[in-house]
């Protein structure tokens, strides 16, 4: 984009950077805390005012749960961008946890603290005042643009996928701006080209009416949790390596450009070796080959596991159930339910007929081809903005309903926005930092720009 | 015993029932829970007076804990009996479970209801009732008489060694007469000649300073979760084999005499399935086998394992700790000592060197021969007052501190009382059948006039 024109988003965000912050204000004023059926319609209704207020048309549309606030605007390009966002937020327990009221925005030098400051609200204020300061500074906008902001995100977005089945046509796009965006410690933009799939299991076996005297019955019932402890075993060998029969057998592996774009990253291991208080990786990955791993293996993770007693000093018992959240990341192209077809056939191949599968959640992954023009939109924006390329990630070790996206209206998803790795999403203390907001309004601009063929 | 000396016990115990139905009422009206640290003078004190008033000498002897009640009484011939019993309950919760305060004695037909009126206040006023009869009857009692009743059994005896190891001259005896006495739902005596020693430990890992995001780590963090569980995996296998070296080596078998006694016990296989809700036994055993695995197979039972997150839904945690509580039931001639060492070999040979070890309780298991004549005359006292043998156990599935007795003072130890199968010890509701209670006073005087000679 001409330097001219940077310097007059530039302005206009700069003078109203205050209203912003009061945008976002308002918003994490409103406690729209999904898994506690709190703040959703007016947080709903909210949302729809600002989009109004910035030229869009909207609509609250019904969903079997709450709301989705669908948005629309024209621009001067035939190309469109759908930006995917939410207005409901995480609990904000444990309140005690929180320096500030975690509903009312507290601003400290160069950050913003609240519940949703980051996840989603500034991400959705960021995008709502980048497509003022366009409009303003280009009289039209230069793309098209659409929001599909749910209120479910945080309970896992289980009235997504039929709405997007039955708004296909409302939701067509050149290109999907993902929920979030990030920056690293200094400032740098990262982007994630994709998500891990998942499909999060709770295993979980009875052997006995009633737990039991360990005394009397440790040499003669079957016990609960080492039938479970037995059964995790087999699924995954010390090496790391998954067992259940074909597991690998539709997994992807890196492609030389994904290693490409790995071998590009910069090196974190020490950063995360600090924070994780480890000496070590699995396998003693590093640099490259760690970064590979940490997106391009599936994962089998215990997430949690009970049984009997769990409290301080002795209790002989002898438990009759016994539980285990197991948590597997998937790649492309492995499928939730085709690893839930191979763990029942290995437990039940390996004698674990008594161990009980219940599915709690499950998505599919996605990706985004590095090489698409969305993404070389997105490098060019970044110049512009920060004078430098963003960090690329061919994907994230994390999960998320992109593949919903792209298998149903068939978008590149990219991301970028106003988080940070110090965020503290989902946790007490939820920030952004004030600069990283100003880049995210600025790069969202830039970024529609580019796409609109303005630049 | 004569059929004469047996009426006229009979008949003293009859007229008295209801005076040692209010003695054990006054001490189950003092909640004595030590865990809790309540009741515990008051109670000492109140056994003494009991005991006091039956004629015995009383001392009421400090530990670094809680007091022990020590008693003694001398007899016309020169054999002694030992009573081990203890004044301290469990704690009464969940209070909400009782139908009745459980710190008042219920009586609803056959039934006495309170906390600790099975464990251990009826066993101990059955003894001293027996006392009072027995020299009502003849004058003089037929035997010496000591008790060590101590005021920290349910917190697992931590003072009771270094008490003994310093009074073993105090304590010196030619039977001890274990704490509980059993009866099962028929009524019939049941008896056990032993106990099995127990090793319980708590194994711990932690493998990072926090908890992760498991879509970020899973694939390159460990976790701790897996830890335990590869490592649990190699204690047992699913044969119920325990792994550890040489844990076998020092395992004395039932002897043909211990399968006789065990032949000669009742099939309870079908009792236990239904209480258990189960459709076969640990190998499939049952009958004599069932009984001789339920106490002559040491153990090493999973009581609890506890890591990550075990709430409702999902939360995708890769876990930085773990724990499990791990119980052994030793039969002689093992040692916890030994199976601790022989346990922190085998991790490290398998390369859990991260895996902790800290010990919660332990104790050795004893057993006394069940051809002693002190067996002998427990029989003969049986059929005195019940017209048949008891059940003889040659052991106990449970652990507690016999050996301590067996090794310190070289004493049998026999065990007899008013427990029943039907007990609830240590759960809301704890009962005995007044019937029962009779029934131990009686036996408890048989076996002194047996013991005495004076049948």
């Amino acid at each position: 984009m001409t330097t001219a024109l940077q310097a007059q988003i530039d302005a206009y965000v700069d003078q109203h950077m205050e209203r912003f912050i009061g945008m976002l204000g308002d918003l994490c004023a409103i406690p729209s805390v999904a898994a506690q059926g709190q703040g959703i319609e007016p947080c709903a209704q909210a949302v729809a005012n600002l989009l109004s207020d910035a030229g869009l048309a909207v609509s609250i549309m019904p969903t079997a749960g709450n709301p989705v606030v669908y948005a629309t605007a024209n621009g001067t390009s035939d190309t469109t961008i759908l930006c995917y966002n939410h207005y409901d937020v995480q609990p904000a327990e444990p309140f005690e946890l929180w320096h500030t009221d975690p509903f009312r925005l507290h601003r400290h030098h160069n950050t913003l603290t609240a519940r949703g400051v980051a996840d989603d609200k500034g991400e959705l204020v960021s995008r709502i005042a980048a497509i003022m300061a366009t409009k303003h500074v280009l009289g039209e906008l230069p793309v098209g643009m659409k929001f599909l902001i749910e209120g479910e995100e945080e309970i896992a977005s289980p009235n997504l996928e039929p709405f997007i089945k039955a708004h296909r046509d409302l939701l067509q796009a050149d290109a999907c701006v993902w929920e979030f965006g990030a920056h690293n410690a200094d400032g740098h933009p990262v982007s994630y080209l994709g998500l891990r799939g998942i499909c999060y299991l709770e295993l979980s076996v009875q052997t006995a009416n009633i737990d039991t005297h360990s005394g009397i019955a440790g040499s003669i019932l079957p016990n609960a949790a080492w039938r479970l402890v037995w059964a995790l075993n087999t699924l995954k060998d010390r090496d790391e390596r998954i067992q259940l029969p074909d597991f690998y057998a539709n997994v992807v592996p890196a492609s030389p450009r994904d290693m490409e774009l790995l071998a590009a990253l910069p090196d974190s291991d020490e950063e995360m070796q600090e924070l994780f208080g480890n000496t070590s990786f699995l396998q003693g990955a590093k640099g490259v080959e760690l970064r590979r791993r940490e997106i391009f293996e599936p994962t089998c993770t215990i997430c949690g596991i009970g049984a009997g007693y769990q409290g301080a000093g002795q209790k002989t018992v002898l438990p009759a159930q016994a539980m285990a959240k197991v948590d597997f990341r998937l790649v492309p192209n492995q499928r939730p339910d085709q690893v839930i077809a191979q763990l029942r056939a290995h437990l039940d191949a390996n004698g674990f007929q008594d161990i009980q599968i219940r599915l709690v959640g499950a998505g599919r992954p996605s990706r985004t081809d590095p090489d698409d023009a969305v993404v070389e939109h997105l490098v060019a924006a970044a110049h512009d903005v920060y004078g430098r390329a963003p960090h690329l990630w061919p994907m994230s070790g994390g999960s998320g309903p992109g593949y919903l996206f792209a298998e149903e209206i068939g978008v590149p998803i990219i991301s970028l926005g106003v988080g940070y790795s110090g965020a503290r999403i989902h946790a007490p203390n939820e920030n952004i930092r004030i600069s990283d907001f100003r880049n995210g309004i600025r790069y969202m601009a830039a970024l529609m720009t580019r796409m609109g063929n303005q630049a």
